[in-house]
């Protein structure tokens, strides 16, 4: 197995860019958890949950595997949320296609595990890593900020019941205001497409 | 001026363990946002809010410099909101102490350039900059969720009105549950440690 912890995937849920390709080739990318579980004999597996319905998981039944790409880019995240990124941002790494801007590339093989109503649980198997750059970069609470709002903004889309919407809207704002408060030009950035893609999708 | 966005501070607020000394040498660390604004000109200057009362302000008062430690460890944040650290965590550089740990050190001069009621702004001019470790690190939301646990339970020690002690303990129950969710060992134990403290401080 090869070294992911040098290549950003930590314990806990890894928060990542998981690009992917079609049968036909078509590039896709979406922001995704990386689940780290240890064994009882100490060993590290890796998981995935890919919704029904979402282009990730069609293409992984198609292909047999995805690309995680490790970014701090508040923007990539709310973008991968909501839209499909334009050819430019891709280059390719171990035959998938990969975030050109991404910190480091994982490329893993996939064996479905569970099925489940609502999404199917993957294994992961790391295949090839490569780590583009690595820094140093302190907390920005306005970037925490900016992920929980895409995390929030995900589930608003799909939630009908208006007072329940209500609730989630005044959230939104908390994060807001963190970002306001705490982020920088990339979060900024950040909020002012999550606010533009909220309004389009689901005007209240 | 130096690189400090190599050192890991960026625009908007980074989230930093200030590290300082009192005039007869003692070692404190407390985490605080290192704020940094842009001119009309396009130069960054650095600020940082000191609250009255508190040992870091005394202690800039004191010696005129702080020294700002980039970290990503969640326990590092919790320990030095509530407790003073142990005399190990700390090495020496640029004639301040500073955390072992920290993946970077930036010593600051400082100057204060605002009284209000209850704190001081001061504007910091780097004076050395140590980068110790570079890295790559996926976003965790349970390393998010710690940290803004910590700012809320900061305020939850000097709230005293009962109602709304009740309002904020629901709200750090929430990022319990993105901890237990999606940290890793080192967000749980900051979790727990956190726990500890606002029972012990603040019993309801």
């Amino acid at each position: 197995m090869l070294d992911l912890e040098a290549a950003g995937i930590g314990d806990g849920i890894s928060e990542v860019i998981v690009t992917t390709k079609s049968a036909a080739g078509k590039p896709n990318a979406a922001p995704i958890g990386i689940i780290s579980e240890s064994t009882e004999e100490g060993e590290r597996r890796y998981f995935v949950k890919l919704y029904r319905g979402s282009q990730t998981l069609a293409n992984v039944l198609a292909t047999g595997k995805l690309a995680a790409n490790v970014t701090t880019d508040a923007v990539l995240f709310v973008e991968t949320a909501f839209d499909d990124l334009s050819a430019a941002c891709f280059t390719e790494f171990a035959g998938l296609p990969v975030l050109a801007e991404a910190n480091a590339w994982i490329v893993f093989t996939s064996k479905l595990v569970e099925e489940r109503p609502q999404y199917l649980r993957v294994q992961l198997c790391s295949a090839a890593v490569k780590i583009n750059r690595k820094e140093v970069r302190a907390i920005n609470r306005g970037l925490n900020a900016v992920i929980e709002a895409t995390v929030l903004a995900t589930r608003l889309r799909i939630v009908t019941e208006k007072r329940e919407r209500e609730v989630q809207r005044k959230e939104l704002e908390r994060y807001a205001a963190i970002v306001a408060k705490c982020g920088g030009l990339r979060e900024n950035q950040a909020l002012e497409i999550l606010r533009e893609r909220l309004f389009k999708d689901a005007p209240v």
